[in-house]
């Protein structure tokens, strides 16, 4: 059994992250579905431990700091992000790309770490984003190896289009998820972003279960051209077996569990 | 009237980010005080929305994802550091050291946004540090310009001891307090950590009211050593107000408020 209130708290931060990051008690009572006063104790209760804040302008509600000291916590515990940033550097400098490591939660993955490209301008950091698994090198590489129930509920699931190249037959999708079985690497051709690719590869634990995946992400004239396209892929899938043997995974966990 | 689930859960969030990065219900129950199968209804309404996660092997709870994409979403809504971006650009330029901006929140700062130092190895993103505000620069700029009766409440707090170089005497803080206020620019010599230092100005929002500080941290014989600390200063001190300007701070926003 859940507790009511934990959950419309959650709800409330949920509502500030996506749909608006400014709201008033009373639209967010009307979007959470409570009683004026019921919203007023929760978002006060919030505030106290800097969950929200109040804008002292207009009297409305935004995310709060404490989230952003939360968010580091939980980066400072993921194994795989603490694991993977010497090999995400490594495969920076073999492949002079910018590297993403990510997990999977819920129907996205979330960047855990990246690691710039080595030569380049202006970089955003993209720690913290998510993208639709289906769309991008990361999700497939994950979805190709999780569990088959797993994998079976996400390709029914909502397929998202992002760009004209976002993969929407579930047919289609099963194929790549196949072929990433074999040849274990998977590839995005602008699924995402128009003119960004990536290459990604799973990362599995000591249990052998996939965790995450690690790829690179950049132009598609220099990420698929051959032959630097099966020289990156080579390279992604070396370094991402590596961070797997760094968290203990055996020699090969690819034997999909049922 | 605060809803006492909603703190309890808050607390639970704060007990994996700050006392152990895996902990079990028992563990959990006894120190947020209350029965066990309160706590795992309490853990599996946080399980249900991702802010925490179970470890499969331990069944040990930790904390989840959902708080890095929360984290993520407060950054992208936070002002001060959408604004600071491109100043904290110019700043690293022109003082070739890195630049941190940073909030206060309760008696710490947070470092919202982190510029690298342009030359640098390689460097770990400071962005969710947190540090008390006594013993950074940051802080004490802050702290300076705060409304009177909240840099009173934080003089007669804990004052943290890091390094030997921490003030702890409350006298001397004051003193400092007061001639940041004067010079507009605040130091720290290795007062956070041994061999660090730094040198930070406040940032005012349209209101006039203080809503962080901006500043470059680096080796004290770079930052500290004249002639560079004083064209530092000044340099500090320029940037942080045309961040100010452009958060729509009046001219002179330094007329503590009371």
């Amino acid at each position: 059994m859940l507790v009511q209130s934990v959950r419309r708290a959650a709800k409330i931060l949920q509502e500030l992250a996506s749909a608006g990051p400014r709201m008033g008690v009373t639209e967010l009572a009307e979007r959470i579905g409570v009683a004026k006063p019921t919203m007023h104790a929760l978002l006060r209760t919030l505030e106290a431990d800097g969950l929200v804040e109040q804008d002292p302008e207009t009297g409305k509600y935004l995310l709060g700091p404490g989230l952003l000291r939360l968010g580091n916590a939980y980066l400072e515990t993921q194994e795989l992000r603490g694991r993977s940033l010497t090999w995400a550097d490594a495969l920076a400098a073999r492949t002079r790309e910018a590297v993403w490591v990510a997990i999977l939660t819920g129907d996205r993955v979330l960047v855990v770490h990246h690691a710039f490209r080595p030569e380049g301008a202006v970089q955003i950091l993209e720690v913290g984003a998510s993208i639709p698994w289906s769309t991008c090198a990361l999700g497939k590489a994950i979805v190709s190896f999780a569990p088959a129930a797993e994998a079976e509920r996400l390709l029914k699931g909502e397929l998202p289009v992002l760009t004209g190249a976002s993969i929407t037959d579930r047919r289609k999708l099963r194929a790549q998820l196949e072929q990433i079985r074999r040849v274990g690497c998977a590839f995005e051709n602008q699924e995402s972003a128009l003119g960004d690719a990536g290459i990604a590869a799973p990362v599995f634990d000591r249990a052998g279960r996939v965790v995450g995946a690690m790829g690179i992400v950049g132009p598609v004239e220099r990420l698929l051209a051959e032959p630097a396209r099966e020289e990156h892929a080579i390279a992604v899938r070396e370094v991402a077996r590596n961070l797997s043997r760094d968290l203990g995974a055996p020699r090969n966990p690819s034997q999909r569990s049922a």
